[in-house]
């Protein structure tokens, strides 16, 4: 059963005001926010309602989440123009409203105290509604919901192992989250990544529940080992050009199948410059060669789909650029077949000092896009941990 | 006032059904799907809700559904899982249920005839619900319905326009909107592009809603003229890909701010190598030089956010690359200023045979991703403008 449901003092409901959510015009960033924030917070989000620009439909959704929750926010609709309706619901439901101050725009909130709860109205603009729900509308939520259960919350971040295969690792981890009921592990997937949540809950006890926390994150962390890139909200660029600046190095790329996405993906990064030097994005077969120098004769005799291609790519582009380490990529993106090989069939290198130069052959899954995602966060993985001089993944392993 | 609000025979409320949901661990993929869905065959969504794994909580929120309409769909909690509990839910309002078949998947889903309306209940799994909305819940609920008005919806794509440049060029047109009250006119921007939909609304006359809205967006294409680079699902990328394929011509690029972005925006589109040859991102300063051949004095001088940079960059990138046309980016992304010129400062320039090479200056505002963003943009369309021979904006027009 879902430990969501049912009318607690940590019982929240959310009430989203705007015809343009309901037509799906606009993405509901608000629901998404508050959502986290709020089970970040301790709270039960126990309802999430759309209602349209329209008095009566809004006090009637504000009604009914009153049934659901001591506690309801209301976003959006306070504006000035003939389409803002929360606040004449807002006035038509009145017992005591009192003004939410908004420490970053001009519209203010408003605080609802009725006999069954109190419903909080804060604008739509996400900046405003955030700044808004942080300063005022969390801490007299909590206030007045007294001691509650305390949710902490962090991520690992993986690359280069399956899901099943990261899972396997984590058996005793799993063994020991099944005798403590207010821990639970969660795997979140994205292409080539994927993000191990581990969240604690315990009754008031903010230093249990993070000693708790820290003890399952170093029993992950070690069994998952180098293939822990980061943790919580990083990204395995960030991580990649901080290593590279750290240690003063510099990288350079060549690229085929991924059109210089793995190039931006690095320079994604504020202070990249530091550590990117540049790249060539030999798309065309003979710019691989007038490029790169790949031996035209290989390339007639082997194809731009290549293990040695690729290392011959990563080797010149360090030279020709001037950068310490190479990393490169060619394969084939789809939808159709290149030189007879299927969409899918990646190589992805590396070359630096002091190393032989390193190759992964995979085969990845997903349509065009979702290969040369992948293909970025291999090529990405496979510079971390030759600058690192951490181990190759086998190359069956990032098959998924 | 909304024109969604109230309980009408094209009215339909929606329950999303599922704990991860309400705690944002997972995007809501349905409820935008059947939001735009539902507009489009002329329903009114008049409220969305998300639920709880929880009986009680799902039987309450279709009880409130089916106060707001005589349609509620409901997706998700259909699996065989012990958190799947619309099933039981369902089961606890039953008065005659029957299966809905799911031609994609295992799990059947539910309609469900109560005295005030008919619950469709469908499972969570995006490709699933689609397929059985599609085949059996909507021409149900549009049987149900009678007559609808008919709506139609179509999109024009502009860039290098703002968008209030845009409105005073469709002044005559918003005129003439307001004259007819079945059409409505949205501008939806995101960086460097706005999406300008019209929508017509007729009463059961599929015909007069067409023509109205093929006059209506030959009003704004010729009012808009060519900033239009695209209708409906267009992607300017894919135009350009599309213009450069059909004319036998091929492109190259050279890159520094978006470090790669442009080239692999170009590589998105599937089909891309028959006119995309490659590119070179030369993001440290002195590679302009080593690899574009941008005289070192000029770039000592100068600098490298410079228009005469870009332009060397284009015309030789488009030479070394052996490819028609040459498209170049050089600027400023920020966070931090660069040669004592400010975060947002970036020039594009494209140069191809018969033609004198073009520059623009451009200032960008946003953060760092909304700068590389907006100059990946600005770049595709000049290289549009140039292989189509179109006008260029004037420099100050993008500003925005």
């Amino acid at each position: 059963m879902s430990g969501l449901a049912g009318r607690g003092r940590d019982a929240l409901a959310v009430v989203l005001v705007g015809d343009e959510l309901l037509l799906a015009d606009v993405v509901d960033v608000n629901g998404v926010w508050l959502g986290r924030r709020l089970a970040e917070a301790g709270l039960r989000v126990v309802s999430t309602t759309q209602a349209p620009d329209d008095v009566a439909a809004i006090v009637t959704a504000i009604r009914r989440a009153l049934m659901d929750a001591p506690s309801v926010i209301v976003t959006g609709g306070l504006g000035p123009t003939s389409d803002d309706r929360t606040t004449a619901a807002i006035a038509a439901m009145s017992d005591t409203a009192t003004s939410i101050p908004n420490p970053v725009g001009s519209a203010a909130g408003i605080r609802l105290q009725q006999a069954d709860g109190v419903v909080y109205a804060l604008p739509g603009v996400p900046r405003e509604m955030r700044a808004m729900a942080e300063a005022s509308v969390l801490p007299d939520v909590l206030s007045r919901a007294g001691d509650l259960p305390v949710t902490r919350r962090r991520s690992l971040r993986l690359v280069g192992l399956t899901e099943s295969a990261a899972a396997a690792r984590l058996v005793p981890l799993e063994d020991r989250l099944a005798h403590d009921r207010g821990a639970t592990i969660a795997y979140v997937p994205s292409p080539g990544e994927i993000e191990i949540r581990l969240t604690v809950r315990r009754d008031a006890d903010q230093a249990a529940a993070e000693a708790a926390l820290q003890t399952y994150m170093s029993m992950a962390a070690e069994a998952l080992g180098p293939a822990v890139y980061g943790v919580d909200h990083d990204s395995l660029a960030a991580v990649v050009i901080r290593t590279l600046v750290r240690n003063r190095i510099t990288c350079a790329t060549a690229e085929s199948l991924t059109g210089g996405a793995l190039g931006a993906a690095l320079t994604d990064i504020p202070g990249s410059s530091a550590a990117y030097r540049g790249g060539v994005v030999a798309y065309a077969t003979d710019l691989k060669h007038r490029l790169l120098g790949v031996p035209a004769y290989h390339l007639a005799r082997r194809g731009a789909v290549d293990k040695t291609t690729a290392i011959v790519m990563a080797e010149e582009v360090r030279m020709r650029l001037a950068a310490d380490f190479g990393v490169a990529t060619t394969g084939v993106a789809g939808p159709d077949e290149q030189e007879g090989k299927p969409p899918g069939m990646v190589f992805v290198a590396a070359a630096g000092p002091d190393m032989a130069p390193v190759a992964n052959a995979l085969l990845l899954t997903g349509d065009r896009g979702t290969v040369r995602r992948r293909a970025v966060v291999h090529a990405l993985d496979l510079l971390r941990r030759a600058v690192l001089g951490l181990p190759m993944e086998s190359p069956a392993a990032p098959r998924r």
